[in-house]
């Protein structure tokens, strides 16, 4: 950490100053330029930490800045490269992109069973579903609980496809756990530091969605929260961020996915059908997100949008889904990619 | 519900959209302009709220428009001008503006019990103090969890003040009710359902802080999640949101407070503490949030902040804070309000 | 023009509404929902526009909403659904990628030759930079004016290329003119409507850069400022829109492209430089930018990155970039374009 | 300047950086951490800004922390500790609040005059009107020109009354300047930096509008460009920022006040009408602006907003306005200070 001096501060207040870093445990290191001084506070990171909330409210400080990253098993730093997470015979991380599709909700075993049908023949690996499902209004569908659980198990049975599903509630893990092969954490969910908790203590791969504003180092501050528990299987999901443009549901931030790769070895997978909002956005930034990078597409598929219980507007049709694998397919080979 | 159709959409289409909003249970009423046609579909809400999910996908429709607003116990529109809620002899909405002090994380008995004394002889009468803290980062101080709790309740024992608290977990729910006086949904977790559907079934009021994103409309369905559930004690925070802005650690919204008192019959607080994330800015900013019509204020209060567990930057000292207290009664008086 | 009145508008009201609408020259239509009233104002243009201001101020409206769109030329509604935009041999908005790359500011006639003899052998066919240069900081490099042009000239005589360069203020169009094959309007500029005034009288075709915090309806309607003088040539620019995260300098928002492209007949570009700040993420994001759809790519070259008198983190080297075209060329041809 | 470099920079990168340093005129200066290396670059201001582009490109280099602030003139470090601007009897800056008011554009001879009269007879001392309108559509009323101008001459002939009013165009400057007392320069044009040359070389105090989406830091960059050009009259005025909250045209930054305040001497004056853009928020923020500090209001006035040219719907009507002004001097007397 570095102290940025007040222009002027006293020699009481740098003495002052220099016997705290000593209290806190660091060494100090003073450098005098013409204009500013400034003073380098080394030693373990854990006494940083705590220093660091003290010290910019010092007398002559100006502020206080943390030079190392507050994230360490998410990060490259720890010597990982890339990390390629295997959910049976599927992987996640590696030169294959992955192809995760379905309803926003759940809603009949019919329904879901034909879906999952579906997106397979256009080559998805995994059923995505809710069966608990954050809804902004306390008066629209919640989900079907345990019976969707069910119905995303049977799919699963009939096709052979894997089964993500969110879980909202620590209370649920177990029975998520039960059912799914991935776990999800949603994007309101992604600062639920108990729920994180939580599914650091589980056996399956956490898909983590950025929150809608969230700072890339937040986000993987969270993926540490799941990795710290024990958890290290984290695949990280871009889905749009909050500003204040309103053609889109969100801004989907395609640069994340660069940025995420230089700091942190874990997989990053882009939801283009949240951040779109609207069907006909989808493809486009499925596209760009496989050109940006993206170890992974999450899509959303209904065979009767107008119908669907939730999020009808942002679904792709089997047709409209066919056709856009088809183009992505296209442009991962042109950047040494397969789908 | 207005649906706005695009130019040149055919009469096939026009027929279709028709044909789709009597099967929804709604009546249509079509007006056509020179440049575009609209159509109204009326009807009980329940009927459109389904509709809406599928009405921007027909062909021929531009956009669909929701004209009513989504919430309705949080709204004045149900005949409710103002809600006062009180907890022992404290009285929050009413014309005595409330002060709720403290410190950010409850740290040792004698901390919290001299932090008390002193922020009661200064005008509070709400002691506010985290036993569960939400943090960024899996490696910093997370709260004393029960002890906490104990510790303010001896605090309470000793001055006669009210404790608020958060809960972060629907586990630790019935727990959190045991000792605290008013239960606190951190701004994380305003969007986190399944906690305020559970605070929502619980006989305490809710102080329920505005997420970092989220738009006042959001804000107050959340209140309504916990409304529907029975618990209509609900007290909304404004804590600042989330801009490019750097100077401050968020950005104090203080004209939510107006907009909310126009839509909503519920008390509205305001957090300068967390808003500014530094010291100096609280006192400017408390004043501001009483000249908008603030019904209280959560500030924080810590006797050696660069010693604080968490946010040590942004709390007052005893001195700053009792002189920020002489002057928001001075602007209260100025507005006919008292503290 | 829709009117949604407040629940419990009286019939004063109602009819005091209805008096100024037929006053605005413009027709009602009422519609009576079960919960709301609305009431649709058509006719001419002109006249909507004219009330819309004055609407939301009645008493008993809660609200106005606008529904045609307010830019007329740089729509698709005019019927057009491409425009393409020659210059020279060069074709901006066709099947064709343009790439335009250079310097940020123009430096020395060595420099700039050889920069653009550099990007026209990796297959850049407009040279890019700076000789007015819109600088945050007075004390900071702000171009060398008309010896920058000339340079620029000089460069285009020896390789062939077109030259694109900014104009700042309409005392310098004239000058920038004599000189420039593209004339650029800056991020800063995009709302200094004088400005755009100006170019919309010349002759040349115009890049307009999208502002740092422009919805895209206010990017078109700056076209439209263009447009409506007389100029049809405007290439419109996406380069990044502020948010709240900082990793990347701005956030490149590249659902712009698609849905531009639905909203207008214009070619839209992109500028991944400016949008990242940092040389390592422009070659993913110029990536992402052909598979969303861009007509074209601006990207910042120079040979000494960390010499060049601005914005050098962000400049690619002559052999990144040619690595960078490469790979760009593969996208586009998977897209079923060339570059 | 502040050089952080990666973990595991190699020898020849130091020393390669540490050559850097040298040739650029600079004194380096080394702290080997536990984990980071960071190195001091410490010299004239002039040789670090140009060093800084370079810096962070540097092989070795993470990033570069700039410490010393850009800005010099508009801050409190040259000494200074509050500017009081004097223009004919009105001091803006000083104990007393000014208040500067009128239409949002000049209409008529008639309409300018009788505003400035009730407005005087409220307290107001500076009448405000637009006689070169940016609009952000090409359709709109662009304003009366110069006749505005002689318009609101006419009425400061009447009432005694200072008239501010908007430049846009360099090339306008010196006809503003012969009826204008104050001239301001809108919030989109914050940045056109050539406009804020030209009026760092006039006589007449500047009111400079926070750009929409500026930080802090660039609005007093802005404030520098005028300065540096022989200005120093700068008003700052904090006129609501872009965010993705939609139930305020703006979301008006009042913190923006106490962090200018401490940042710089410059006075700083707030415009809740353009923030609010709905006339029944602006009272209450008005009263805000005054509790955090503003030395000065910028208010909306019209006699029939529903006719208004533009912006109506958040202007007040002269009894509302003299409501609220009764109400500011309370809270201003409150705190000390009078209007």
């Amino acid at each position: 950490m570095i102290l940025v001096l007040k222009r002027g501060a006293t020699t009481d207040q740098v003495n002052y100053i220099l016997s705290k870093i000593e209290q806190a445990g660091l060494k100090p290191h003073i450098s005098e330029g013409a204009d500013v001084t400034i003073i380098g506070c080394i030693g373990h990171e854990a006494a940083v930490k705590v220093f660091f909330g003290e010290a910019e409210a010092l007398p002559g400080v100006d502020k206080a800045i943390r030079i190392s990253k507050p994230y360490k098993l998410a990060s490259k730093e720890i010597g990982k490269e890339r990390t390629v997470i295997k959910v049976g015979n599927v992987e996640i991380g590696g030169n294959n992109i992955v192809v995760i599709a379905g309803p926003c909700a759940v809603e009949t075993l019919e329904n879901v069973t034909e879906i999952a049908e579906n997106i397979k023949a256009a080559g998805a690996t995994v059923l995505r579903g809710g069966a608990f499902k954050p809804r902004t209004s306390p008066y629209t569908f919640q989900g079907l609980g345990e019976e969707g659980l069910k119905y995303l198990s049977e799919a699963r049975k009939k096709t052979g496809l894997l089964v993500a599903t969110e879980v909202m509630d620590p209370r649920d893990l177990d029975l998520v756990c039960d059912y799914a092969d991935i776990v999800q954490i949603g994007a309101r969910n992604m600062q639920n530091f108990r729920l994180l908790q939580e599914v650091g203590k589980v056996k399956k791969p956490v898909i983590l969605k950025r929150g809608l504003c969230s700072t890339i180092q937040e986000f993987l501050m969270s993926a540490e929260y799941i990795m710290s528990n024990g958890n290290e299987d984290v695949i990280l999901c871009e889905r749009g961020i909050r500003t204040y443009e309103t053609s889109t549901r969100n801004t989907l931030d395609l640069s994340a996915v660069p940025v995420i790769k230089r700091l942190s070895h874990l997989p990053v997978i882009v939801d283009p059908s949240h951040a779109a909002g609207i069907w006909y956005y989808v493809e486009p930034l499925a596209l760009g997100a496989i050109a940006v990078g993206a170890d992974g597409l999450m899509i959303e598929v209904h065979p009767v949008p107008e119908k669907a219980y939730s999020d009808g507007a942002q679904s792709l049709k089997y047709d409209t889904f066919s056709e856009m694998i088809r183009k992505t397919k296209q442009v991962a080979e042109a950047i040494g990619r397969s789908i």
